[in-house]
This record gives structure tokens, C-alpha cells and sequence, in this order.
């Protein structure tokens, strides 16, 4: 039991009870064979366990709750996604339900975060017009940035499923091809240019059948929440192997996600309008009759080595995550629970909002010039952090748990 | 019980005690539960109910194999593969163990085959130099044929995990947005250009470590065995949506597989030299100097409505199945238990040799006048129906498990 317990948070803190972001951890060296996985819920700097407390409570979902992946929950489908967060909020604010809960929570510090659910299929998504355009003017500098397809649908492809890994996993080095276009070999090494990805990803709960396509309006009846994910990319390896099928070794060594999946139910007083589209898209993706606004204001922070490099802005985004489920299942694929998709990479208009190191530094003809010395590219032992909060009730900002990870060198090096 | 049992199979049957590929089978409307799935070996046109078998003998694998899915057999690794298959071979060969197993056989009949493993990562390559010359020739008719690349690297892309079926699965036709390049704007309907692609698919069994690439001596080690496989692909989907990051709804929507996963140990009779390659490749790739050739020598043939149409030669891909899984691992993405990769599109160098209907009627230019009535692409209530031989001991084939499906129409047209 902690000293301070967060049943006793200063109010406004980005992770209070209008929060309550799930997770997964266990108890290293617990003498109680806590090294079990079981779902938890932050509150402050702590998490409950949130099996735990379901049982101590005679809650119908503790069956749910002690689990140790997200998945059953994802599965579980809207209704109840809404009703355990409703039962959940009760615990940590009813006096008798705190009482019992109160023995419940560990200290973050003392407890080993996972990764949160099994991930199904991994599909990026490259919806930021400001990104496609600055990626454009870099690979293609001889043609119109923004290829004809881009503001006709979100253009996407499937990532690599099983190298998804939690925030404080360290990321390797990868090696692979490269050719420098006044080459004429390819050579092998590890990536001289390594860099990162600030988006945001969806979490997929409730399937979709085989078949059939899921309409925009049906996006909170399969999405359950959002996470914040770093999808790290070799620039060297990319622009040598993308043609025709796309990105492949340069994009599947290792995908960064934060230990925390917010509910989308947190997130309700985040929801902005997306940008005005300026090309007319389809019916089925034509979001302009939707109840609801598109879009999400998420204010991402990125840091290296702990100095903040960008604060690119979601709120931008030119395709929404609902338009980006509606057009990956238009062709009738199904959805699994523990689907994850990205946003693809978050820049905005200015240069200070670009969420990638190829954009910050324009291919590393413009280094940053930090504290630990000038980067073009990540180093071996960088740091990068992704942080980011939303509006949310009362003026209360919403925390995303952040997701870092350091880089390791390579392993393989010819 | 069989009338005629299938240990008392004809020599020189395809499906004999040489072959003995693995499944997943049940019972439908049982009366004692059979309707769970459960491990099948197939001999003939029978499959025996592998963990009943192995509990009957008192065999040390009753528990690996009375299993609702190869999954935990692919993670055990290459000395139980063995093993487990000399244990099978043995009780079907030897007379004391046939008399205990004679009574655990089903006739395929009477079965229902399954998906034979959780699919985890899905990868598709596009190995064969016919193939990705002919959609060259079609897709960049000003350019070369060959991208600067594919002579380096065996270019891949990762599929959908969750839409991979079992043979027999109806194929919904997709719909999604299409493009003809004389179209001022994209439309939306029911793909007209739905294709197959004939492809042999690489089953992985045991896992690899993050960060770090397999050899390609290695491949036996991780690779448990082949199916045959079936990416459905919608031609005027592809085009329009494929640039810059690959195919997406195209050939999200179904990735049909055999039932049947035939042991690598089953083939080794048909391991053959890969064509002699005229662009020296980087030593990571380099198989020269290779103990076995990587090559398998599979004669497929694919056929519409009861009709052949092609006869795509699995010998002359470029690339093996070794290139292609040290190519995919070697930026350090990890392998999992039940991971899938294709080859690609399997074509030849003579017309009647192609794996796709894009390359068979050359774009809907030359239809193919069938029986049923000419054919560009598939229409509705079209059955597509791949199957493969190789050759094995003694002069005897080694049959493949077919792959099948047909296609129903959309269900989403506007």
C-alpha cells in the first residue's frame, strides 16, 4: 500500500479519475507470484489492479479484468467497454468503493509495465498532409509532392505485427540494404539514418465480419482507445527497397507503443473538427453529414535525450481515424480484436511541428543543434520520448502515457 | 471406421506414408463432441485424428498434438518436427501400430478441415522474374520491366494476418475505389478486375530473437513446411492505390491457404538448384557456397471451374524460400510461431506457365476461351482451384493439398 494514494490526487492531474487509461503489469520478485500479468488502470503515478479490485468488489467483470492482456476486454465490444469504465470510475470516487479499493494500486515505480494487448494486425496509415508533402518534396524532388491518390483516400499499408513492442523496450540498430542514388551497388550495414515516427495509433475492440465494410458512424462501435507509438523507419533502407510494394525491412524491426491505451470515452471533450478537406472524396468517405466531429486535438510532445525537438499537432490531421477504419475495411476486410493502426507520422505547418528527424533536419542538411551535440540521425544511446495530453472535462487535461525508447547498436554489421 | 482403410493404401499414392501433411479437422454434428478441432495427418483420403493416436500409443506428443491448431507443434522446433514425424510414419507403416491407429481414421468426407494454425504475420514476396517482368511490361509499360532493385533483394510487403482462409472459403468480391488513367476522378464499386495469384506459401514454426537475422543455413531451422496459397487481387484497385507505400485494399480482403501444411522433411526429393542468377548478390544473400539447393521443384496447376489454365513451375523462382527469410529478418524482425510468407505469384517463362489472369489474358487484352465462356477476370460463382505435385522417393509424387475458392459477389456497391 503507498504512502500517498492516489485516491488523493491534487485535482487536475492529467491522470485523475476522468482518466483512467488501461494497461497491463506485473510485480517483479513478488513474493506472491505477482510476476503474473494482470490488467491494470493508472491513476496518478499509481495502477490498480484492476481484476483485483472487480473481485474485492463482486463486480461481474473481474472475470474480464484478471486477465493478462487487454484482449478479452477489447473483444468485449461498446457497451461494455462503457459500463466497466463506469463501474471502474465508481471505485475510485464513491467513498465505500475507494475504502475497498484502496489496498489495490502499486506505485508505477514498482511495477513492470507490458505490452498492453496481443496485436492482431499492424496497418500504418500516412494521414498527415503536411508529412506526405515534406516526404514528397525529399524522395521525389522532380515531381508534384502529394501523389494524385493522396487526398482521395488515406493511403496505408500493413506493418510488421510481431515486432510492436511496449515504451522501454530497447530498439536495435537494424541492418539492411542501402544505395545512394550515385551508386551503382547497394551496400550492406547498419542504417545510418535512423529515425522516428511521432503518430498515434487506434486500438481495434470488437470485430468486423468477413465481407463487409465498417460505415464512419461505426467507428466508436469497433475503436476502444487510442495509444501514442513510434514507428521507427531506416531512411537509408527505405528509398532503396519502398519500389513497388512498399516499405518492408526499413519499417518492421521494431514499433513502439505506450503502456497506456486511452479510452476513446476520455477523449470526449478532444474531439475537433478535422481540417477542411479541399478535394470532394467519395460517399463512403465523405464525413461531413457525421454526427461527430473526426478529429482528436492530442498535443504531442517529442523529446531526445530530454530535449524537447517537436510538438507536432493532431488536431491537423487531414484524414480521421474513423475515415481510416472505413476505407480499411471497405474491400471487406475484417477486424480482429487487437488490431492496431497508426495515424502515420504527425507534423504540422511549422518546422518546429514536424514529427519525424528526415523533416527536422531535411534529410540531415539542417542538423539540430542540442545540448548532447548536433543530430542529423539518432546515434547509438539516444533517448526519444513521445508525450502528449488532450482537453478534457472542467478544463482538466487528459494524459497519454508516454512511449520511449533508446537506441541499441546493431548486431549485425556485415 | 473406414470400409476401406487407408493403410491399405495403392503404392505409389500421393498422399502415402512418404508424404503425411498436417491439418486441422472436426466433426460436424457428432454426437460425442467431435465437433472441436483437433490435429489430422492425412494418408490417402483419410486423416487420422493425430492426438487420439498418440494417446493411444502412449506416445510422449499426445499433448503437442491433441491441439486445436498446429501452432504449438510450428513452436517446438526442428528435432521434435522430426521426431514426431518418425513417430507418425511408424504408426502407419509398422504392423503393430497400424492395428492401434487402424480405428482413428476419418474420410475427408466426412470432416470439416480448419485454418491449420493461427496465422501471426503474413508476408508476400514477389519472387518469380517472369511474374514481376510481365506486371512490369503491364503496370510501367515506359520503363524497364525490373526495378533497379529486384536482382538485389527479394522484394516483399506485408499482408493482412486476420484475412488469411482455409481452402474452401467462399472470396467475397471487394469493392473499393479504381481509377483508369484516362479518369479525371476515382470511382467506387464492385472490383471488375478480381485475379488470383498462384503462390507457395512458407509456414514458420520456431521463433527468432528480435534484433537479430537468420542465415540462410537456418532455414530449416525455423521453417516447418509449405502450402500452397491463393492472394486474391483486385487489378483496378492495385493501381490507383499502391503508390508510394504498396498494396493495401487490393489484397487486404482474403489470402486463401491449403488445409493441408506438407513437412519440409516430406520434400526433400525435390530440393533443386535456383536458376543461375546473373546479378551478383550482397553475402548475406549469397547462397553459392549453400550445403543444399534452395530451390523446390512443385509443379502446380491451377484450374477455373474444372478447367487447367496454367501450369506455373515453382523450380524457377529467383529467389528461395531461405533468400526470401533471411532477407525478411535481417533488419532484426523477430519470427513467430505461425508466421506466413508467400512467394509471390509463381509464373514461367511460356504463356501457359502464368500464375495470374493479368498475365494470362495480358491484361483482359487476350481473354481465355474457356468451356464455361470466355474469361478476362474472375466473375461470380467462379471456382479457382490450385494443386501441386513433387517429386519424392522412389519415383513417387508427393501431393500437395489443394487450394480452392469461389467467388460470391459484393456485398458493398456503393
Amino acid at each position: 500500500m503507498p504512502e500517498q494514494s492516489p485516491l488523493d490526487l491534487p485535482e487536475g492531474d492529467p491522470f485523475g479519475p476522468h482518466n483512467l487509461p488501461y494497461g497491463v503489469f506485473s510485480l517483479p520478485g513478488s513474493p506472491d507470484g505477482g510476476e503474473t500479468r494482470r490488467v491494470g488502470v493508472r491513476l496518478g503515478a499509481h495502477v490498480l489492479d484492476a481484476g483485483a479490485a472487480a473481485h474485492a468488489l463482486g463486480s461481474p467483470y473481474a472475470s474480464l479484468l484478471a486477465q493478462p492482456t487487454l484482449n478479452p476486454l477489447l473483444a468485449a465490444g461498446p457497451q461494455t467497454w462503457s459500463d466497466v469504465r463506469r463501474a471502474l470510475t465508481a471505485w475510485v470516487t464513491v467513498p465505500a468503493h475507494r475504502e475497498a479499493v484502496r489496498p489495490l494500486f502499486h506505485s508505477l515505480a514498482d511495477v513492470t509495465l507490458h505490452l498492453p494487448f496481443d496485436v492482431a494486425d499492424y496497418v500504418d496509415f500516412y494521414a498527415s498532409e503536411h508529412h506526405a508533402t515534406n516526404l514528397g518534396r525529399l524522395f521525389r524532388p522532380d515531381s508534384e509532392p502529394l501523389l494524385p491518390n493522396w487526398k482521395h483516400l488515406p493511403v496505408g499499408y500493413h506493418g510488421r505485427a510481431g515486432t510492436v513492442v511496449v515504451s522501454g523496450t530497447d530498439v536495435i540498430r537494424p541492418s539492411g540494404q542501402r544505395k545512394a542514388p550515385s551508386a551503382t551497388e547497394p551496400t550492406f550495414g547498419p542504417s545510418a539514418k535512423l529515425d522516428i515516427e511521432a503518430e498515434v495509433g487506434f486500438v481495434v475492440g470488437a470485430p468486423s465480419e468477413l465481407g463487409s465494410a465498417v460505415p464512419l458512424s461505426s467507428f466508436r462501435d469497433h475503436v476502444f482507445g487510442l495509444c501514442l507509438l513510434n514507428d521507427w523507419s531506416a531512411r537509408d533502407i527505405q528509398p532503396w527497397e519502398y519500389v513497388p510494394l512498399g516499405p518492408f525491412v526499413a519499417k518492421s524491426f521494431a514499433t513502439s507503443v505506450s503502456a497506456w491505451i486511452t479510452p476513446l470515452e476520455a477523449l470526449d471533450h478532444a474531439r475537433v473538427a478535422p481540417p477542411a478537406r479541399d478535394v470532394a472524396v467519395l460517399p463512403y468517405l465523405d464525413d461531413s453529414a457525421e454526427d461527430e466531429p473526426g478529429g482528436y486535438d492530442l498535443r504531442i510532445t517529442v523529446s531526445l535525450n530530454g530535449e524537447v525537438i517537436s510538438e507536432p499537432p493532431f488536431a491537423g490531421m487531414y484524414w480521421t481515424g474513423a475515415q481510416m477504419l472505413t476505407h480499411m475495411t471497405v474491400g471487406g476486410a475484417s477486424l480482429r480484436p487487437g488490431d492496431l493502426y497508426g495515424s502515420g507520422t504527425i507534423s504540422g505547418p511549422e518546422p518546429h511541428m514536424r514529427g519525424s528527424l528526415i523533416e527536422l533536419t531535411w534529410n540531415g542538411a539542417e542538423p539540430l543543434e542540442l545540448p548532447t551535440g548536433k543530430r542529423t540521425f539518432l546515434e547509438d544511446g539516444d533517448e526519444i520520448t513521445l508525450t502528449a495530453w488532450a482537453p478534457g472535462p472542467d478544463g482538466i487535461r487528459v494524459g497519454l502515457g508516454e512511449v520511449t525508447g533508446r537506441i541499441a547498436p546493431a548486431r549485425t554489421t556485415d
